[in-house]
């Protein structure tokens, strides 16, 4: 079996499993080389998976032309760039979401994408890959809920982690664009159209901390879309019960919820606090086999020469939604898109 | 209208609670008499609701000729003279469940019945008059599970009412005549069947206090039924999360299960414990509205002079399956009954 | 017991509801009158429940010098006036709601109550009477969810119930006052402030026969309260499940739901389309005992000269708000409350 | 890295489930080689996955000096033998459950792996790899529950599968040993006790096909333990709404269920059969996770030289159990173990 030889950046929490995935759980793949700033993040990955070839320097990478595709984990702010000089180096490129941090930054990436229409650019909105996202989707092709006319998407990350969340306000890009990001994705592909006015409110209710950085920890934004469909997103960072990512889409004919309970697992626990759920306690857990199978689907594109269904300007679009809901926020005002 | 006077003898917490509904939420009837041993208790009712007539003993009570019924909610072994001196005197007859604490008794209560064909007896199986025991039976009846084949019936009391347990334990019969019972009833109500083989274990897993009464503090029968179907029997005393009523039916094309989680109303709570649902606490809050349907339904039947569906057999073939049971656990043997 | 005495003007499907649950399940009160426009209504229910005094003129009945008080359920738009008429005529009142159907004619009712503060004046929010909606307060008032910082509510119509909804369009209101409101009482009663901004979308979807009302089938409703907090809002009239009513009230701590889903009964159907919670089909069904509870409470504010939780001035404010969101929804604008 | 070199004989549905796990998904080892006696499977997997060795003689392939370890998948008559073989011919052996279809074979595979105690010898009873399994095994080591003392197993087969479950009928040893083996294995996991005394009954509801193999479509048994716990054991072979198999584990202070409702994934669907959660299809759907767990624990004890929490001895007890129950069904009486 053919193998595709990946060259992987980023080695923090995410980009440490992408790396994983790559090297344990992808027949048709291989980790070839891994690159960090952080010597000792690279030295560890090479020694203990047995990684041919070990980075600190992205450009580095670049020359080594054992690879056939990069997988992108680092910073936000680095995306773009990177995504640009690994597609005009010749490589396959996947790059975690955003896409960028701005849209002048996705321009750039759009254009590189385009002069590279013989590579694979896969941008890593996982929960399309997500075997019960996957699936409401395929109802609603099949007509399971009539025509989509409502999505409801619930994006909240647990109090245990606000305090993480408190240390990377500053360059976070804020709660829309940082976490309402995959929803604006999902309500997208769901309804099918663009968004056309936007309203977003929130606040610092429970950690004045994010205040300074005219962030917020919760906030709502209702949205109406192009073809009429109505948005309605809540994102938070003070939740108790877990990692809580629900997603409701009404149709003229029946609604589908995704994720209703964020259940741990098959277990329910009866006990003098009741009948009780236990939830899952962040994104690793959740989208465990997401961020798998969407690696899976990066690697099989290649090598069947196919398109992903998502986009570079799925990543684009999403991130426009996302900074007019900061806007919208940050002015109490409703943000028209042309 | 034309109100239906009843004397209601029992003024527990279950005899009070008949008693409230008969005086308050039954349009069509009075509670015109209270009978108690406790003089306090007849007192307090009598003041408090404006009650005609007052008694500490239950002969004087039956020779009152303006009541046209009484209702039984004194000790279990009270039951089955009640209801034959209570008919003798021409009344009609409501009686808590069990309707005896042996077969002999059964036998008088069942003589007493068949003397008086013109007088309404109704046994206190209130499960059958619970909205939702009610819609299973309806389901079950227009075929929308085929043919029941199997029967699994959990009756479980807080572990908070242990204590009241124990006390009681000298005279309640034992789990399974004491809480199995109503189980009992809906296994040959649902199954349509009477049992044939009966083998039941348990012990004292929490409580040793129930030892020396050959009780135990958690049982569990299985029974195979003359039609061939199945009964799983569960009792026990010590359920952590609250009063659990489950009842599930098994048909060959189907299945219903009443009461999953024991939901204490419509509130899902989402707290660091996870997702949790409360519990209710005991059969007065879990059964409140089938205590009133059944009491109504009992008036209802002598206005309109019908029979209601559960009758004094399903009192006596109740108890002998439970004294199966019983038998079966303090012996270690496999019951089958002629 | 002193019993009050109760006029009904009303006698359409919930109109019946009330005057039979005074007549039959509130113990310390009497159906002594009702009235209607249709003399068959009238006729209907004063001879099969036995009821005294029969009206087809709303003022004759305020003459009966019998009655203590007056139950409004007619048409939304003879509300305000019969409140003031029936307080000017010094009787208690009870009024469903919308207290009127804009902002002059509230003021006519608020004016009323004011000029009559020795009289109890009732207004039908009867969600603030269910048992669910009043624990989940009562478990917010305890702190378990810390403070409340964002409110959803769904109130969504069996699509089964569309053709009357489209026969009604003309005079209901539209989407948000007719529906909405009774979610605006319970946003402004569990976040306990006043709506700030409003954005609110909404469309013909499926029914393009509410279009020559203005009016949608669907529609969503984004507000900032002016204590910060959220609230988010979905009406629809095409519910295919059945009537949805559920609320969800997230804290700094936790969240509650009520209802999520609007199981019909205890009973979990599993059969070849999977396991399947029935659903309610209707308010009357959801909120049988809400309405109960609700009119016992306004009865005993009468015996106990006490004055209901819910005030004329609920009634005013969530008509404000309903308006607006019907300004906003008209205009597509953002519309702020002073 | 070190890649354990496995033969895999059985390529029926699981035994190729297993097969393309050890090729695909366990990255510490390899399929060097395939086994069946049907020559066409095994060409088409040594083409489609580029396997180095194809066998239709399990002899030949044990004298395969390349392989580490052996997995058996093959039919159940076959498991002890090609067990026993395996040990003797040095290799690590994995085997499907059943142990052996009778006790005589049992004690062949228990001396075999006695003789061998340089061996991994690994069972496939997967459920206890199952994440939700081994959840509530951990919880209850911790005390979430008290001390076991009921447990609960329902193992239930779709009914599309009816027909293949009767062409199977006649070698798969019935409902007990083909079936409830594994609930028995949980039970015996969980409670931590040997059964004692056994009641089974059961019969042809709805297939009477089953009949004469002296088998039962559905059927259930009670077991008390010798420490005192009780069993409830309920398998069929007519489930409507999917593959279900739930365990509950009650304890002195609580309880855990896995798989209350047997959930396809995270969606939930509304729509006019109310409120709808599809189920999974089939143990390979279930049990996915478990099976590729499994394996590579297999593989890791190999590598790290550790012998698996199963053993042959729960393999043997198991079966005694299942026999026992069989026995008891066919007899209609209570069975004793020693």
């Amino acid at each position: 079996m053919k193998k595709i030889k990946i060259g992987a950046v980023g080695l923090g929490r995410l980009g440490r499993k992408h790396a994983e995935n790559i090297a344990f759980r992808i027949p048709n793949a291989e980790l070839t080389a891994v690159c960090s700033l952080i010597q000792e993040e690279v030295d560890d990955v090479v020694r203990s998976w047995d990684i041919p070839y070990g980075y600190t320097d992205f450009n580095q990478m670049l020359k080594n032309k054992e690879l056939d595709a990069i997988a992108i984990s680092s910073s936000s702010t680095e995306h773009c760039k990177q995504i640009e000089a690994a597609l005009d180096a010749e490589f396959h490129v996947f790059s975690e979401k955003p896409l960028g941090v701005n849209l002048e930054e996705c321009k750039i990436a759009e254009k590189a994408v385009e002069r590279h229409p013989d590579k694979v650019f896969f941008l890593g909105f996982m929960r399309r890959y997500d075997d019960s996202y996957a699936y409401a989707k395929k109802k609603i092709e099949e007509g399971a809920i009539g025509k989509p006319i409502l999505i409801r998407c619930y994006g909240l990350d647990p109090v245990k982690a606000v305090k993480g969340a408190i240390a990377f306000a500053e360059k976070s890009g804020g709660l829309f664009l940082d976490m309402a990001i995959h929803d604006i994705d999902l309500a997208r592909w769901y309804l099918g159209s663009e968004a056309k006015s936007i309203y977003a409110v929130g606040g610092c209710y429970a950690y004045e901390e994010f205040k300074k950085y005219n962030d917020a920890d919760n906030g709502a934004a209702l949205i109406q879309f192009k073809n009429g469909a109505i948005g309605m997103f809540y994102a938070g960072r003070t939740c108790a019960h877990g990692y809580h990512i629900e997603t409701e889409i009404v149709g003229t004919e029946g609604s589908l919820r995704i994720g209703t309970i964020p259940e741990k697992n098959l277990v329910t626990v009866f006990n003098d606090n009741g009948v009780v759920r236990e939830c899952v306690s962040g994104f690793l857990e959740r989208f465990e086999k997401a961020y798998l199978n969407e690696m899976q689907e990066f690697v099989n594109c290649i090598v069947e020469n196919r398109r992903p269904d998502v986009t570079v300007y799925d990543g684009t679009n999403s991130t426009i939604i996302a900074y007019a809901c900061k806007e919208s926020f940050e002015n109490n005002k409703l943000v028209t898109l042309e």
